[in-house]
């Protein structure tokens, strides 16, 4: 039973970006996140991926690599918006 | 080593929420946030927090009751900010 709970968390926080980079691909407004929440949830992510691959654990792996990429674009658009201002 | 990567990752991904928080308590502006991205994860971080509990995991209680604390608080906001405008 709490296995099921693990699996839907996973998939519910990691499924949980993909509006959010499609709102923010639409509306390329990103004031609202903070560069510091953004960077440290990248790195964090990141580094739980590493994490994943090097102890085998594909869940980790997964959700972490999906979580990662929605987060990169996340990345690219506020730095754009910050090059685009300077 | 890679307990220590898994360490420092819980740590940055639960800690990037706080200055989103004081970001977004100072600003009140949520519309760059996606109601189903802040439902999704406040969800899935709550059951991470079940699983954590039920499986008496210590850094996965700890992190995800900081980081459901976190995204309440924007919830919270974000939730005023609509009915505010209703």
């Amino acid at each position: 039973m709490f296995e099921l709970i693990g699996n839907i968390a996973a998939v519910l926080t990691t499924a949980a970006f993909f509006p959010q980079v499609i709102r923010t691909w639409k509306t390329k407004s990103t004031d609202d996140m903070s560069w510091s929440w953004l960077l440290m949830l990248t790195i964090g992510v990141f580094l739980w991926l590493i994490y994943g691959i090097s102890n085998s654990l594909l869940p980790v792996t997964a959700a972490n690599g999906v979580t990662f990429l929605c987060l990169s674009v996340l990345v690219y658009i506020k730095t754009s918006n910050f090059l685009a201002r300077r």
